[in-house]
This record gives structure tokens, sequence and C-alpha cells, in this order.
């Protein structure tokens, strides 16, 4: 059983590998980085404001699907856990969560982030308000 | 561009029918849920500990994934507003994010989560532990 997923946009960061890539957006080395949101979908960024938190999905798409193990943040030294149990981008859907900061808009349809981790070319799945700043 | 996304499980709730159903896991109505994971990814499961915060990923397959604006939680009495600036379920890829707590299993692959507002039946597509916890 299976649903296609369409991809809304696309992360832009200096961040090109993602074996030099930080593992979370609040660990040294995530930057400021700007998500270009395809123009078709202009009218979901309606009342999205500067300032606001946002849980950010993308599709860790370099990611390998078929692994249900690893080791804690790739150290070989820490027993192997299930993905499930971890934030690896290694699971059979790779979805990324990250918590950002919209700090401004480039246009209609490109916003600017605090700190993100994702590398540059991470396709970009959906945006959501934080829980907790929704009225 | 479009990705496959692979439906992991499946959720068994009292709650039959998205019209009844609360519209986060944290309000009034959400119910104590049964997440049947598919046996073959029992090995993504290892090291789960009862008592965990999890973030579970649901696919609202009932979802109209046309719309870019909705009246903020139904109420048509509010003014639209993009959907990415809202949590409704109505988006281009109606992905569910849910705050719950591992509570029990029931068996090598059925989890028990303490309060969900998922209907039954919605697929599943991912769990995560919460990032304050992570180790």
């Amino acid at each position: 059983m299976s649903y296609e997923l369409v991809v809304i946009g696309t992360v832009h960061s200096s961040i090109k590998d993602w074996k030099n890539a930080p593992k979370m957006e609040d660990e040294p080395g995530a930057v400021q980085a700007r998500i270009e949101i395809d123009p078709a979908y202009v009218d979901g960024l309606d009342e999205m404001r500067i300032g606001q938190q946002l849980e950010l999905f993308t599709w860790f798409h370099k990611a390998d699907r078929d692994v249900l193990s690893v080791h804690p943040r790739g150290d070989i030294n820490r027993p192997r856990r299930g993905v499930f149990s971890t934030r690896s981008p290694f699971r059979p859907n790779p979805i990324g969560l990250h918590r950002v900061k919209l700090i401004a808009f480039d246009g209609p349809t490109t916003l600017i982030v605090d700190s993100l981790e994702a590398i540059d070319g991470t396709p970009v799945i959906d945006i959501k308000p934080n829980p907790k700043e929704i009225s």
C-alpha cells in the first residue's frame, strides 16, 4: 500500500553534502536557508507571518530506505537501534521534520528560515505552524 | 516531481468518523489508540521504550489534497487562511503529526498510545522519538 507524495518546494542551503551536515537544526553548523515554494502553491502561504515558528517537512531524497536499524548518530561504537527509535534520515519514509523560524520572505514564495541542517536541494513536502502558536 | 510513500502501519481507534474527531491529540475526545505496525518493520521498533514520547506521522487518506486555503478549524465565520498557515488535514500532502506517549506494547508490533485524534484506519507512515528525549 502506498501513496504519492508531491514535492511543494526545495531547500537552498550552503550545506552541500549530507556527510558534513549537522544532525539537527539546533546543532552547530546549521545555517540560515532559503525555502523556495513552487508558485503553484502560493495560496497555501497566505497569512504566514514573519517571526512565526514553523514545522518544515522535507524528504531526505538521498537516504537509504531499506535500513531498519542504525548506529545512533552514525557512531559505530554505539549498538544498533531500530530506526523508529532514532531520528536517522535512514528509514522507510525518509521524512525530515525541522523546527524553524520564518525570518523573512524573499518574494511571494521564497521563505528565509533561521537555522536548518538539511542539504541544498532537499525536497520540501509540507509546512505547518507550531502547534503552540496556532489560533 | 513526486515520491512513493509506503504505509508502515494502521491506527485502530474508537473514533470512526473524522467529522466527529477532535482536531488535535490534546483536545477533549482524543482517545487511547492502537498502532498496528506491519511485521515487516518489526526491527525498526527495536529499543523503543514504554513511557517514551513519540512523534507519530500519519497520512490523512480522506483529506482533500487540492485545497490551498481553509477556514481555520472549519469555522466558516473565520476568514480563509493558507493551508500552510494551519494544521488542517486538507493540504497537498496530508501528513498528520501527533505527539503521543507509548503506554504499552501488545505483542511485538502493536503499540498502545495514550491519546490520539486520528480516525480508525488512518495509515501510519513514520514514528520518531521526541527530539527532547533522544540520546
